[in-house]
């Protein structure tokens, strides 16, 4: 990265229609609103719309929205006469739209026509004469080969074409997808002119092995949410010159059918830490962050502090001014709020998590230890997560807090010598026997389905936390897809577990609702567990088969996997070393504990052992 | 098929437990409920149930299951002799397990471990190694080439293994889906001695282009739901003189999370549909249906038939006991029931549809001419889809039903001279204009999501309709899945179109809820419109724009665009001929008319034409 790159991209943001659900309408508003410059208008989001491409038009200068490319054009180039005939009458009857709409640049995609015969020097001339037909109207035509074009489906065989046609009104359009799932070395972008780079479209996706055509209608991710290189290629591109729009075209059946409001942000989101991966950005680079400091859980019911006070925690604290009682052990902390205040649960530190306390308990708030509290804030905002409305009395500590996709309020700490939160707290004489919790491993939070690429991005792009790869697993009650976030210090790490049911629908939910867990480290879960047990903590059993598999499977020491059977302990081992983890049942219907010992840097989250623990909370719940 | 098949098959009937969503104890109470002989217990499903395998086979031996399998034992041979010792220890904990269980055979997959080598000859001396250690305790070894093991991924290849391990506790494992998704030819398996063939697993499935492993894992389905001929593969088999269970396992992702009661009635009626497609079963044949015989709407409100009415239907007809109107127009016969009884509908002939009626409208009946109402409900019967209870008054008809998987009453009627369920409607003197409506093209539900593959396999198993391929499309609000199922004789035909929207969960549903329409044909779509249009029928205009395209894309003549605009009639056209047809507004909040006239044996739906009709409707109901 050249050191003149520190400054703002010069390139202007726009996002193509088709990322987004709903009619033209929804998706301009929502584009609108995210803060885009300007739209690719997708060719059927304009066919179903009421509105002529003249009020198109007028309506996306009213939002302050340019429209920045007409697409797709389909099948036009090295055909016979009479097809090129009614090709070329085909366009013209869109060129009439794009002049009302004014939009100057078509994208034209590589043919996949049987009509079509594999010969350059035709798909050249033939461009050329639409080209010339283009500019005759001020407009200009933005070629592009598809991954699965019949005879051109790379960026260097639609470059030779257009190179050969020779027309100052055709020049190419380049999609990240189309290069990077093929394979393509993108290194030679840079050989091309910049002003003949007309377009340029950006996708990211998870590595498929499936039909490539299949896999960019279906899968595409917003960049930094998939597998590809975004950053490096989108560096070639502008080091070839290019000076147009950074545009998203993103096909993905989650983001079809997903509120577009929540979708563009998310989409915004993306270009915003892709420009800062080119060392192009304004931003605040993201503060160190060092543990958790605090989870914070609403429920009226007693269940969850009973089994805090189990677990070994003390109380050691009660909030000032709210009916929130601080629990601790080690470093691990736990804010249990206790205002059952309807459909709002009004936090320790905040109003307005949007998760109802009832009866039912709910993680409504996490806080990290932030090296630098306000320029988090601060970053956040510039991410598009404004900061919660709060309220706090004089005196009480002054805590900036945003909304995570699902609603849980994040908020960013300082907990140590001198105006620390805890100061909120006046303390209380809580008696404790230390179980051996030293502070919390991870916080694990299912997201609704629609959000949890959208999560993944929001805590690695607001909160600076790295993604670990996707996982899916089959549970008891259908496929789950599980990522964790995570980043920290020398002084404690954060981590954050974000799972998703895949499909599930529908009234067969024997499972517990989008269930919350918080995990806490032990440096010995024996010894742990032991003195749980003898508190009368309500330790979920793990059948006996589990231990005969385990036995078969990986053998661990016949002393040791005794222990884990009376205990009702799991275990897993990867490549580092072993995970021993152990289970509280379902407390106020949704959250749990479990207490973890990594040996010799386990570096995983037990997924393995999921299905089983999965099935035993099911049945404790039945039972 | 020989003529001495024509009996009921001698094969039991099985299904793995990895077909059905829940715990072990969800799944066995499910397959015995759906009339299954015996189970093939599934690893994992046993490993997280709290009963000891003892228990296991006890509480099978209650529900009359037995355990025919245990599965899957993975990478076993052809390994070096310290991990082949590790590997008979496992082997032997597992003999423990099927011992308590009862089960007499284990399933050893083809090895995909980078342990192991491409050595026939050790593959075979080790299985004979295991094979003699399993018969030692009186269990036997089924070895199954997996599609995607690392040297053996064909049944040749494991058969070859077999033939040269030459143990009589050691045999194949067949699996459809693993021998079909590879293109193998399943002729040879008739030179399989029947003796070495110790299990059979059926598993259907859409062609995909994918990584076999994933569509083995994801997108398995039951026989007759994909693209696979499972009648031919299991002919074969049969043919080679296996005599153990037929049995089902299918991963798939939807199966895995539904309700595991609907979906091991669905898996049986896979397997009797199968058993009927090889010539050996008892079920009465399906009478043929000759049309739609009437369709039944809930509603409260005046909306639908003041719609009808604006249609040139007739109110013909008043039931004699209940709140139930008949409008006519042409063969074209829909009730509208208004009796609102809160979460049931009361339809004219049966109860318990179990739609609410309420202020909203919904399609609560279908119903078919068959030829044998009598034939057709006992089949019905024979298909796990029981009569629904009925209420009707002395001397009313007493007609048949079955409920669909989406709820939906099933009617089978005999409409003409001689005790029809007309008589069972007292004359009204309703005035009509004919236009041009001369009966019912096709009824149009959208299913539940979790119900679709279940659905078209109902139509076809239950009613003898042939389903058509499956079909998706990107409508506004998201992908949805289309299915349409059809049958006829020369005097009529059924048609019912099966919709599902893929992925939607959440809030942000601004479409019409699960919408349902009926289809009217007319000779004349343009004549049919304008009688409409001036009877105040409430038709759904088309934006101006789908018109631009349409001449852009199809160019029809441009008279007929002209009038096409003008009346907001859609235009499409397939290899046999052109569509032409229009819709109303949505009515109730759910159902809407569609009428359409089929130029030339256009044979579609005009599915191309539904994200206009889709993004149309929303506007109306916002506007």
């Amino acid at each position: 990265m050249s050191s003149t790159e520190t400054h703002a991209l010069e390139n202007r943001r726009a996002i193509a229609t088709v990322c987004l659900s709903g009619t033209l309408e929804d998706k301009l508003t929502a584009a609108a609103a995210a803060g885009f410059d300007g739209v690719e208008i997708f060719e059927n989001d304009l066919i179903a719309s009421p509105w002529s491409p003249k009020q198109v038009r007028e309506h996306c200068a009213d939002l302050g929205l340019t429209v920045d490319l007409y697409q797709p054009f389909r099948d036009f180039e090295a055909v016979a006469p009479a097809v090129l005939a009614a090709n070329l009458r085909r366009a013209e009857l869109k060129f009439d739209v794009m002049e009302q709409l004014g939009a100057d640049t078509m994208l034209v995609c590589s043919s996949v026509s049987p009509d079509a015969v594999d010969d350059d020097d035709l798909a050249a001339e033939q461009l050329h004469t639409l080209a010339e037909r283009a500019a005759a109207r001020g407009l200009r035509i933005a070629y592009e080969a598809l991954a699965w074009g019949r005879f051109v489906n790379t960026y260097e065989h639609s470059w030779r074409i257009v190179r050969r046609a020779a027309h100052p009104a055709l020049g190419l359009c380049l999609d990240s997808f189309h290069i990077l799932s093929r394979g393509s070395d993108p290194a030679a972008i840079r050989t091309i002119p910049g002003e003949k780079l007309f377009f340029l479209q950006l996708a990211d996706a998870p590595r498929l092995e499936m039909d490539v055509l299949q896999w960019s209608r279906h899968h595409r991710l917003f960049p930094g949410q998939g597998a590809f290189d975004l950053t490096a290629f989108t560096g070639h591109v502008r080091a070839a010159g290019y000076s147009g729009p950074l545009s998203l075209e993103v096909f993905n059946d989650v983001f079809r059918q997903a509120d577009p409001g929540p979708a563009a942000v998310d989409a915004m989101r993306s270009l915003l830490a892709l420009e800062e991966s080119l060392g192009a950005t304004t931003l605040p680079a993201a503060p160190a962050l060092s543990g958790h400091a605090f989870t914070e859980i609403a429920t009226a019911g007693a269940e969850v502090g009973q089994a805090l006070a189990a677990l070994g925690f003390a109380h050691m604290g009660q909030h000032r001014t709210k009916p929130v009682a601080l629990w601790q052990q080690g470093e691990a902390r736990i804010l249990v709020n206790s205002a059952a205040s309807g459909t709002t649960s009004d936090t320790a530190f905040d109003k307005g998590a949007g998760q109802g306390a009832g009866e039912s308990a709910s993680v409504v708030a996490l806080a990290v230890e932030s090296a630098d509290p306000v320029a988090s804030a601060d970053r956040a905002q510039r991410l598009l997560a404004p900061l919660l409305p709060r309220t706090h009395s004089a005196g009480e500590a002054d805590l900036s807090a945003v909304a995570a996709p699902d609603g849980t309020s994040v908020f960013f700490c300082r907990t140590g010598p001198g105006g620390s939160w805890l100061d909120d707290f006046a303390a209380v004489a809580g008696k404790a026997v230390d179980a051996g919790v030293t502070g919390v491993d991870h916080v694990s939070l299912t997201q609704p389905f629609d959000h949890f690429d959208e999560a993944a991005l929001f805590y690695r792009a607001v909160l600076g936390l790295e993604p670990d790869p996707v996982t899916e697993f089959a549970a008891p009650f259908g496929l789950v897809r599980s990522r964790t976030v995570s980043g920290g210090t020398e002084s404690g790490t954060v981590r954050i577990a974000l799972d998703s049911a895949l499909l599930r629908r529908g009234d067969w939910a024997p499972g517990v609702r989008e269930p919350q867990h918080i995990a806490f480290t032990t440096a010995d879960a024996l010894a742990s567990a032991r003195v749980m047990r003898d508190l009368g903590a309500p330790l979920l059993p793990i059948p006996g088969n589990y231990y005969d598999d385990l036995d078969a499977r990986l053998a661990p020491p016949p002393d040791l996997l005794d222990a884990l059977r009376a205990h009702s302990i799991l275990y897993d081992r990867d490549e580092h070393g072993v995970l021993l983890h152990f289970f509280t049942e379902i407390l106020g219907g949704r959250v749990f504990f479990e207490v973890l010992q990594r040996i010799d840097g386990y570096a995983g989250y037990g997924a393995a052992n999921a299905p089983v623990r999965m099935a035993a909370h099911r049945r404790s719940r039945l039972g």
